[in-house]
């Protein structure tokens, strides 16, 4: 059976190629040569049903992706589909269940029910947990259930999953002894490094790459490489033990690419303004163009309570630069697990980022809403205003909050709106 | 009398620029240069007392601006003050009264009495209030009015004030022949325009532009050149009636130099991400180095509700650029007058975006309080986590929302907390 970069190297549109085209708005013919290229990556589980494929990618629009899943502490089916709800409903481009509070399956199986788009996973989460319920601990796993528990998420139908591949024996050597503010901030990377730790042996998904890729074919998951390794603070920015798992997942991207499976490569997290385009030109140079799916960046350390708009700076100046994918970052990053609130937020100020980065980029028709929202600014048109907005529930709160005594303009300048002022209606 | 330019050029420090560079942690001789060449502003009306002299501009911190202020549809002292409070709770640089709604002159009144920060007005609000209070309109105010109103919030106490010198007959002339999606979205834009178009005649305060020099100099007022024709959408973005007026106000700049007059100019407004960087660099060439006073710049016309959001993408795009003085942008942008929640994120959304230029562009110690915040997040230290936050209040209820079970970790991860786990503390 051919994987999608397979049919696109052969010269043909496959169903899922031609869907992802039609919902981009752009031929069929650019996406076939991005897949094909290892440039766009295109998610779809090939036993998933229900969902319209999604490419991401080089010269395509950019993507939102939004973490829901449970924690120890706050564990519920019910409140992570509502929190499914909240994030379809302000058009995440994708979810990523990262529960690690149970039941993970059954919250699993019904988010992946209830989801109209392409949806993500951490396995070795999943893993841990088995080992927990069978009171061991995560670092007696056996290389062997890391597999199983890969291909028993992906036989349910996961799109894409983040396995930690270059959190390896070097990175964790140079990571020790170049050190760092914050160590690892990443549950996968903690996890793996300390596996490694106590078992003296090689990241079994690193080691056994081959054996991933087999199951990524066979059931056509897009791997997205995940980044142990993101420095957690600015002061760890752009470091060497960040390089030193880049530079493995570029090896890692064109062994899979040979293997006819579709990457993505994931990347930080925190890094100041500056070291932004530097970090997406990294990334874009050592993984020859995979498309790169950006964690914010946060550009300062002191946004907490407020870190979806510390990464909507961040975000979108990673993907004016080139990064494709933005995971959402929510106001209780650092301090709670999102609730239900918070995904919306999360998800529309990652659309704020994406879409500005879309209009500076010149991607095709992108400002067309932006113009439509001027027009309706300018007849006073308060319905389309409210229509075109990102999140026409909130604009539509705002407005009725405090409704103004004349309704063609709001409370903030009332009489003395300047658009109405430019008509010729003075002030009374 | 000298003014703070002459008191700068004859090489003295004045007590206003050795406060101000205590405040800013600089030395005073760095302020003064500043001051004598035009690029650093400090904001101190002569006759105000309480406060601590403001400097902004080239290699200072980024400073941001909080807008208060009634309309008629929300007219109160009391919201006015708490607004006030709201936004020095979280650390605004200065707060400008933009009311509009009676009564202006109270409200006026009280704000100075309990603001610690320079204030700014825009008097031709003021002007036109009164007129309406005779029963007239704006436009059959006379030249003298508005000097007479200048003169008046001058007395009071007011440190800087915008006016719209640069909304004359030939910005008016190239607007109407280049045309607009959105028009003049400046209220004392729009107030201008209407009047010079009924009376026939030259905007007064850019024609008897030497009479606000002189007001301006008696009082130490910084004039903040305002940008009545700043872009409202973005494809009205750097257009040629924006850059008409621009170079008008690169005239007065030098003709303030001359008169001993600080001036800061105001900008856009509406911009695409990638015109940003641009008009940064025009204000300063155009301007002679000039302190940039921007509001947003916003990224999108399509986030109204979140509008602070894609403010502070642009803020920070226009900080790192250069821009030295961020006007927040509220979370009701384009749909009410902002209440006092939104004033908070209003302010923290730009103090975000301002503290990230300031990294970026290596204002010595900024980082510091970052590299503070990843120890504690290093340490598990909640307490300190929380004081470092831009806005500790919200940073801890985030936290008391939903304890975790352990007080170690957060309910994000609970026990799978990265930095925990590389501590060698292991899920149970």
């Amino acid at each position: 059976m051919l994987t999608q970069i397979e049919t696109a190297r052969s010269g043909r549109i496959s169903r899922e190629v031609r869907a992802a085209a039609r919902q981009e708005g752009v031929s069929p013919e650019i996406i076939r040569r991005g897949v094909a290229k290892g440039t766009i990556a295109v998610l779809k589980n090939r036993l998933r049903r229900g969902i319209t494929p999604l490419a991401i990618g080089q010269g395509l629009k950019v993507k939102v992706n939004a973490n829901i899943g449970s924690s120890r502490d706050l564990a519920s089916v019910k409140i992570e589909l509502k929190k499914l709800r909240a994030a379809l409903e302000v058009k995440t481009d994708t979810v990523m269940d990262l529960s690690t509070g149970e039941p993970v399956d059954k919250i699993r199986e019904e988010i992946l029910k209830n989801c109209p788009v392409p949806l993500g996973t951490v396995p070795i989460y999943g893993a841990a947990l088995k080992a927990l319920r069978r009171g061991k601990s995560f670092v007696e796993l056996e290389p062997e259930e890391f597999f199983a528990e890969v291909e028993l998420q992906a036989a349910q139908g996961v799109d894409f999953m983040t396995v930690h591949v270059g959190v390896n024996r070097e990175a964790a050597r140079v990571l020790r002894k170049t050190g760092r503010v914050l160590g690892v901030v990443s549950r996968g990377g903690a996890l793996t490094i300390e596996w490694m730790k106590y078992n003296r042996r090689e990241n079994p998904l690193f080691e056994s790459y081959d054996r991933l890729l087999e199951i990524a074919r066979k059931y056509e998951i897009v791997l997205s490489l995940g980044d142990g390794m993101r420095p957690g603070c600015l002061a760890d920015a752009t470091d060497r033990s960040q390089l030193t798992e880049l530079s493995t997942l570029g090896k890692l991207v064109r062994r899979s690419r040979e293997a006819g499976v579709q990457v993505m490569v994931e990347g930080p997290g925190h890094l100041p303004l500056n070291e932004i385009e530097s970090n997406v030109l990294l990334e874009k140079k050592l993984c020859s163009g995979a498309p790169f799916y950006v964690l914010g960046p946060l550009v300062t350390d002191l946004a907490a309570g407020y870190d979806h708009i510390a990464g909507a700076i961040g975000g979108a100046l990673a993907a004016w630069a080139g990064a494709d994918f933005l995971c959402y970052v929510t106001p209780s990053e650092h301090l709670a697990l999102p609730d239900i609130e918070d995904v919306r937020e999360g998800v529309i100020a990652s659309r704020i980022a994406g879409h500005a980065a879309d209009i500076a980029r010149g991607i095709t028709g992108s400002a067309r809403p932006d113009l439509k929202m001027a027009r309706a600014r300018k007849n006073l048109d308060w319905d389309t205003q409210i229509r075109m907005a990102l999140d026409p529930a909130k604009a539509r709160s705002f407005r009725d909050k405090h409704p103004p005594a004349e309704e063609e303009v709001c409370t903030m300048c009332g009489e003395f709106c300047a658009i109405r002022v430019s008509q010729g209606k003075r002030p009374k």
